[in-house]
């Protein structure tokens, strides 16, 4: 998390507290991720932020889930405050961790719900008279107007956005992240290309794929893995089509590691590829490459989205057209800014942007080159650095 | 989806019109997961249902995931409205599935926004002044506000709990799905157990157990795999403690293929066990085998529930407490109805549920046992078929 900038946003937006309510924005102000929330639509999680002290926030969880945020290697948070009911024993010996379950689980007048424990807290902590941004995402309209009617003397602003523009701009330990989950993500690609053969079908070459990404401990999150004319369709799933010389494989796929995603494109092909897949893949790629080039703080997005449609049209593809060629990413596959012509937000040291022209032809192919990028003082760090030619097989 | 029940459910609650908005609701009544709503929190897919023509929905998505739509093998709606801009191109030969795709594209008009295209439809259908359910799970409280406003003459009530109604009985499509989830998750329980040898980590043994999910083509969901003491922790995550003789394994894992969960719980252990575990992982086993010969339609979630309280409670753990014995399993992890004291819902033929009354104490060990069943007319057909000993290894 990155407590500075939480904090002047806060400042900016004139909110004395801050919640978090989505499983993301948890994650990001706390370093936990609820299995419930995950299992069981609607479960309650809340991190609270005050103003005044924003690195030490408080997580309300479900009992039940008590013992996976003392776990959670990632969790930095002291105040932990359950509620609801779920049965455990004690016996022994116990460990420290242990203690500190049992101590926890044994604090008097847990409140029932989560709002009764979110609510209640405010008010023990005197924050109830104040202005409070909640992160509505993740909650359902009843909710919202429940804690709403609790706290009659709060001024409640919706937050969702407010969390967004905070999370654009990545700590270190983010960033390490990010590479990491891309470096997976490269190797799943690369691994997969390695097994695919004449007769391969999507389905297997896509299971291929999976089975790197867990066997280095991330998770599949979206798999778009075609063959020949169906690597058209920008979302296409996987089938049992086999793989034919001349056929391309557009590879657009992510995963996550720790929480924080990846998202690249890469092209190979059997045998061969037409004059057309090759001069439209080199346009895409150009215009890919130019508007990584342009990268630094204080462009704004929309710059970098002329630049890579006005290369892409130079190139080889005068008709090229695009409604974002690029996004911001992190502990949500799309993060703020999305390289847009209406996205004006000025680039920021430490954003980590995926850019991408695609270019999908129905009946032909889909020609896609992706790669994750942190934004420098001067430039641009890549985390993905697998190379950018269509690769032969 | 189960039409006849979805019908009678809008006639018990007089609504004319039904709407989906959550991934999991939309996947019910139409067939279709969209990737959008995975990656873009907040996306806006809808499902519309009249009560009149329950099995003739017609669904709203963005139009960069039409391709999606149509590619989808379990997707049934012919009524297909997309919304918002993506540029695509069209060159040739076109398939049959291309062409479907050129022509949805070329619409005329096509709304802005996701609640553009609901309410007009609407409109334009005559279903704008009539009683309208809608799935509010997904909706963040400024969306719903505005689908108020553009609707005014229309009564909006929320409909997330009725859907879950709905689902609650399963259709034999879906018990099938279920089935092969709970496969899958048994055979890849099986695997991690013939892996496993002293020294290997929790962390090791979920990458395994992981690779089968995949390899299977199914999605790993939760996988708590916890050794020894560890195994208390109800959502203890992997860490790289190392298994040691005398450690027991507590397996609580789900995976989803094709959209349907999993949920089952077996144990394993180093070498032996003592007779404490021995006996307290019988008495659950026993609670848990008494409470599935109990179920058949007409009995009470809340009656079975103190069945197996008692059972374990007779058999082995006297002070045995639990606030649930079990839930549904379908699309979501966690489907009506909840094996608990108040939920006095009346099972029906086609309920599919899991059974477990863990054991969870803090120093020693979490002991589990968990099974899937669907209720038949006379009792129960079981969808997970493993073993139910502590497997020594």
């Amino acid at each position: 998390m990155n407590a500075d900038r939480l904090r002047d946003y806060m400042k900016k937006y004139e909110l004395d507290v801050l919640v978090a309510a989505t499983p993301e924005n948890i994650m990001y102000t706390s370093g936990y991720w609820s299995l419930s929330q995950w299992t069981q639509l609607g479960t309650h999680v809340f991190t609270i932020l005050s103003q005044e002290n924003v690195r030490k926030p408080c997580l309300v969880v479900p009992i039940g889930e008590v013992d996976m945020v003392l776990d959670s290697p990632t969790m930095w948070v002291d105040d932990i405050l359950p509620y609801s009911t779920f049965h455990m024993y004690v016996g022994e010996p116990l460990t420290e961790s242990d203690r500190t379950l049992v101590q926890l689980r044994s604090k008097k007048n847990i409140p029932a719900t989560g709002i009764e424990a979110l609510t209640q807290t405010l008010k023990e902590r005197n924050l109830d008279t104040c202005k409070l941004g909640i992160d509505e995402g993740y909650l359902s309209p009843q909710t919202f107007h429940q804690i709403k009617k609790c706290l009659p003397q709060v001024e409640i602003v919706e937050a969702y956005d407010l969390f967004r523009e905070i999370r654009m701009v990545k700590t270190p330990e983010e960033i390490k992240l990010l590479r990491k989950s891309a470096e997976i993500d490269e190797m799943a690609i690369s691994v997969a290309l390695d097994f695919a053969q004449p007769g391969t079908t999507e389905e297997q070459l896509t299971r291929e794929f999976n089975k790197t990404i867990v066997a280095h401990g991330a998770k599949p999150e979206f798999s778009v893995i075609c063959f020949g004319n169906r690597s058209a369709y920008p979302g296409g799933l996987p089938t049992n089509k086999k793989l034919q010389k001349g056929d391309v494989i557009r590879f657009d796929v992510g995963c996550r590691y720790m929480f924080y995603n990846s998202d690249l494109a890469r092209m190979g092909a059997l045998g061969s590829v037409t004059d057309k897949h090759a001069k439209y893949y080199d346009a895409i790629r150009k215009g890919e490459e130019r508007g990584i080039e342009e990268l630094e703080p204080g462009v704004k997005a929309s710059e970098i989205f002329h630049i890579i449609v006005d290369t892409v049209k130079k190139s080889g593809i005068p008709d090229f057209r695009r409604h974002h060629c690029g996004h911001g990413i992190g502990i949500e596959g799309y993060d703020l800014p999305l390289i847009s012509p209406n996205d004006h937000t000025e680039l920021e040291e430490g954003t980590v942007l995926c850019i991408e022209p695609p270019y999908y032809e129905i009946g032909f192919a889909g020609l896609q080159v992706e790669d994750t990028v942190v934004v420098t003082k001067k430039g641009v760090d890549f985390l993905s650095t697998l190379n950018r030619e269509i690769r032969i097989i």
